[in-house]
């Protein structure tokens, strides 16, 4: 196993080779969603709660643990529960780590300079607090906020995905506006590939990587063109509409590049497909499709 | 004192003209510039350190509670210390409550709708586990990722500030790109000031707001004439170079529309001007000077 001195995407790329599988299983645990036995009465307290999401999101892990890299943890609905939520949050990503997975958390978080940094000494790296190896971060605050992730993931061998172009319909509104002849995705995307460019790894990835939705395919081959150094998260896939063939253009010819997010087609696939050995081999199930069909358009 | 269901807006309005005071107190806990007696020795656990944030944040609200409407806590430097931060966090928001005092939670949250939502419900309101007054928010996921965060402040009598004009120098990188004939945070600061047209309490203000950097006087005035329904925080008085002159143009002509945000230069005041009464009376002069200048410059 690679120490966590080797750059993030070299360790993802290792593990992505080593399970055949680019799918990243996203954790958003939802009280209303959560399978009977697990799920709280009307009435329980915040500490209950996370109690049972902690209990999801670890049994979640352990029935795809052999089938993905990487799971993605979604601070929003940890944070949704208070001080007890985010203590459920570090339980989780210890038992991802423990279970031999990488954790990207999905926090979108960015502020200005020494602010930024807080953010990513805190949340980075295998002697933070949080242990991430990988965090989500917003661009809108310039290359002065981005820096001090891309500097701290660079020290401790994480990585940072920085949103480009999301999976949602009103993505569009800023990221779409043309200016210099470009929409503002791709000057946020040039910029994020310069960073990936100077701290390439032996994967042939820089510590920038990218968001770019699934729900965009000819935009997100495009991008991986103008975007040869940076590693795309690729959400929208599975529940929010994007189909295995939409994500193909974001691998490159040796099927890396890219990993592609499924957080509610996976970890809730007992409602729909209920199995009559339980909540975890529903999602395990899941799972294994998710892969399959993403095994079918990787290159390599 | 207004109920909780009276908007944010005409709460801060009311708590303003009340204590004749602009001034928005930045809580930035940093362990190397608490105050000797608080500051932790090399070595402390993480939980000592959030202990001692917890002190010197409420030791700061406990000297400036009637010099001041507001405060700003930063949740980067909570969650840096783990979920040992988050838990002092909260004990440092129910105490400024306790004073008296909204608190608007400095997070930069967002992300797409259904997620955007899990962030405005945990994060706003006397009913959420946070129980913040008003958020701060980054706008680059567009109006979908915004609306969630609008719709549940309106509900709940709180404010959102969506990062339009930021403070830092490397702002401009992508806020400051042309597209059809003007800049994207004038795009941004256009949406903005429609969410908050179409939601204006009493004082004249909607639920949205906007971060405005003092670090530009001159844009700062122009939005104000620009966005006259949207409420604006402007950071970067104080340590971060701007003046009292310099954040005029923030005031509508009744000095309602704006809060200042200091941070460093009053919650550390007693690096540069120890008091012989002690650390906390050095940050109740800074917060009265600040106090002071920003009288001068405010109409009305």
């Amino acid at each position: 196993m690679p120490s966590l001195e080797t750059p993030f995407f070299d360790r993802l790329a290792a593990a992505i080779l080593a399970k055949r599988s680019p799918l990243m299983v996203g954790l958003d645990p939802r009280w209303q969603q959560l399978p009977e036995g697990l799920r709280p009465a009307d009435g329980a307290s915040l500490t209950e709660v996370a109690e049972a999401f902690r209990a999801h999101s670890c049994g979640v892990i352990d029935a795809v643990a052999d089938l993905t890299p990487i799971i993605k943890p979604q601070a929003a609905f940890f944070e949704q529960l208070g001080p007890a939520g985010m203590t459920a949050l570090a339980a989780v990503i210890d038992h991802a780590h423990a279970a031999g997975l990488l954790v990207c958390i999905d926090g979108k978080r960015n502020d200005i300079g020494s602010t930024a940094e807080a953010y990513a000494d805190g949340w980075l790296g295998a002697t933070s607090p949080w242990k991430g190896d990988a965090l989500t971060v917003s661009p809108y605050l310039g290359d002065d906020s981005l820096e001090p992730f891309t500097n701290i993931a660079a020290e401790r061998g994480c990585g940072v995905f920085i949103l480009v172009k999301t999976s949602n319909p009103g993505g569009g509104l800023f990221q779409d506006q043309q200016s210099g002849g470009q929409p503002l995705y791709r000057q946020v995307g040039n910029y994020v590939d310069s960073i990936a460019k100077a701290t390439v790894g032996e994967c042939g990835y820089g510590v920038a990587g990218a968001v770019v939705g699934a729900t965009y395919p000819e935009q997100l081959a495009k991008l991986r063109a103008a975007m040869p150094h940076t590693w795309f998260l690729v959400p929208g896939f599975g529940a929010q509409g994007g189909a295995a063939t939409d994500v193909a253009g974001g691998f490159d010819a040796k099927g890396l590049g890219a990993v592609v997010n499924s957080s509610r087609g996976v970890i809730f696939a007992y409602e729909k497909r209920p199995h009559a050995d339980g909540w975890q081999a529903a999602v395990r199930v899941a799972a294994e499709e998710a892969v399959q069909q993403l095994r079918e358009v990787m290159p390599g």
